[in-house]
């Protein structure tokens, strides 16, 4: 018999719950054991709710339990969740967590932590949602050098910026719009400036490179600048804009960041619409592969948490692999990212436009400005190109 | 150190090598130990190649050295390749494999042996080619109850289909065009007719259910019957046409089928095309998922056999979790399944689609004949319906 407990019962933790109890017997039957959420950790009481009796408030009955051998940490935050994932596993009980913030944070730590106590700290919904990508790159691209790694991660954005281009609606009616459905929060700033994205695209750098890719060195854009103009551009050429986290080696270096990108009819990341989500991966041997799916969700992000649960109880006193270090990886400049960039310009920029940049394709959807499409070039020439050219609005990166 | 044997020294044997010597430095850190392949089984001699001194002709070499503790089968056929994985599993290597046709006679009954002998029977390699499909399905989707498998996991007929999609091209010239690029067989029959997609969906399926499901089961419909014409339909719908393996739970039980689909343009397999693959789950927790990449390739499948290695090397006298049974599970015959169909009639039937299909949407492309697509309903009834139209040309489910 396999018992967990679940700290936090909130929209994840409360999904936890009701997979374990849903799924029951074909969990059993894969696992080859039973399964069972002794324990409900949460500063509430759920009087009338199913679950209402295995509900307690003090972390240390769970602690103390020698039967709990599985913790789920869906509270998110960093405290207490470092200080209770930390006891956890130092007393040899594993960790499923769905926390982005901790893992980015903490993970390398809490992993070493793991291993010293032949147990694990899994984080697959930590990313994506429910689509498989943690497990996938710690137990199927092994073999590969990945060259690239391309996003779409956050739920809330992609959800605003399909909207907007659907129904040619503005950034702020579709913003109200999305909080009032409870997709985006009544501060967004987390999913709209790009951080939430950005912790995310850290997770999976340093599951890339073996080393610790921190947050705070990622470069970070927002979609609070799109417009609806952009979409009629992005429309005239068959591209869609989306926010991507992306993460590549370049000759400088691994260069990361957050941002929003034009991406042609053709790429498999143009049709991931709403609240979807999608890792587009190369590989220097398998080239290309695309994990797709819900990127956020009570079930969806709850399934990632199970799964991880179903591996803990599959591996009881052995640390499954995962090559993160505490080591910190430096990142280049994004100066040296090689890319095509889209450039709206006012009438008046025509002629500096035709001077600095001899291979620009044109497109014109509206009075008084223009827009073209640069060749190939790094970020660096790229911005000093653009210094010469006048009435310049704004630009956008090619994918 | 881990001593790897390749047994065939062609397309994805060769690969294997590749891989092995190319990324040797980040395999070693990933799996925390040297690998290096130490014989290549071929009937072949190979002078001039650089593992020429690597080459035997012998299995007993590998069978006997101790030192072997992997074996790669990338031989392909039944004959020897069952006898030879069945030999190394009972010496205690574990065989990873890209053999589809082996995978889908003999799964069960190898994994099995690799369970009693405390080694691994893998094979990523073979369903989707590079895709990481296997794995998730055995260690991410675990608490999921899958509810449905949509597949395109042939790549020569979705070459085809691509090619005539974008190119208006007849089925007969893109077929010869594409054994001219070495992308078809001389003899397509085992692409066109849907036999490999239809070993690969009894794969999936066994895997989705975890008793046996026989390719022998599967009902298949090749694209063979696909024209032209077809496609201009499809297109003035904004639909695809594409050669779906698809398993699903209905009322009846379980249907498992590989047949051309038309699918709209906002599902996330229209966008598939060329020789790349994508696999699309449906869990009853997680919903939607995909996974997308090359289905077919040398270095793509390599790499895929490459990751078998690395877990085998991981694993070393631990089996690795498969629920597939050697219990046979009866497939439910298609005609329970239900979903809407388009519709090919010359035009002398469009009194009788009046009478028989009421809420028929119609689409006209060509003089003589129309199209039109039914309401959701059982193939059973579809049948029945269609019985009492006259004049018509063909039918292709809508996915």
């Amino acid at each position: 018999m396999v018992k967990v407990a679940v700290l936090g019962y909130g929209t994840v933790g409360s999904g936890v719950v009701q997979i374990i109890d849903d799924n029951n017997a074909l969990i059993k039957e894969r696992i080859g054991d039973d399964i069972e959420v002794k324990y409900i950790l949460d500063l509430r009481d759920f009087p009338g709710d199913k679950n209402e009796a295995k509900v307690v408030h003090d972390y240390n009955i769970i602690l103390n339990d020698p039967e709990i051998s599985i913790v789920c940490e869906t509270m998110g935050g960093v405290k207490p969740a470092y200080q209770f994932s930390k006891d956890a596993l130092e007393a040899g009980k594993s960790v499923c967590t769905s926390n982005k913030e901790l893992v980015e944070n903490y993970g390398p730590e809490l992993i070493k932590t793991a291993r010293a106590n032949n147990c694990n700290y899994l984080f697959e919904a930590s990313v994506g949602g429910g689509i498989p990508i943690i497990r996938p790159m710690n137990t199927s691209l092994v073999p590969e050098n990945i060259q690239r790694i391309m996003g779409i991660l956050n739920g809330t954005t992609n959800y605003i910026l399909t909207k907007m281009a659907k129904e040619g609606a503005d950034y702020a009616d579709v913003l109200k719009e999305a909080q009032d459905l409870g997709y985006a929060e009544r501060n967004p700033e987390a999913d709209v400036e790009g951080h939430d994205a950005g912790r995310k695209i850290a997770i999976l750098s340093s599951l890339m490179t073996g080393k610790t890719v921190k947050f705070a060195d990622v470069h970070t854009e927002g979609i609070t600048g799109i417009d609806t103009v952009d979409f009629e551009y992005a429309h005239a050429c068959g591209k869609s804009i989306k926010l991507l986290a992306t993460s590549e080696q370049t000759d400088a270096g691994y260069v990361a960041m957050v941002a929003p990108f034009m991406i042609g009819a053709d790429h498999p990341l143009n049709g991931v619409n709403g609240v979807f989500n999608a890792v587009y991966v190369t590989g220097n041997m398998l080239g290309d592969v695309m994990f797709y799916g819900q990127g956020a969700g009570k079930l969806a992000t709850a399934s990632a948490v199970v799964s991880d649960v179903c591996e803990c109880a599959r591996n009881v006193g052995r640390t499954l692999p995962c090559v993160w270090s505490e080591e910190k990886l430096e990142l280049a400049d994004p100066s040296a990212s090689v890319r095509k960039f889209f450039v709206r310009v006012k009438a008046e920029g025509e002629n500096s436009v035709a001077d600095v940049f001899k291979d620009a394709e044109k497109i014109r959807v509206k009075d008084g400005e223009f827009a073209f499409v640069t060749g190939e070039m790094s970020e660096a020439d790229f911005k000093l190109k653009l210094e010469s050219v006048n009435g310049v609005i704004k630009s956008i990166r090619l994918a």
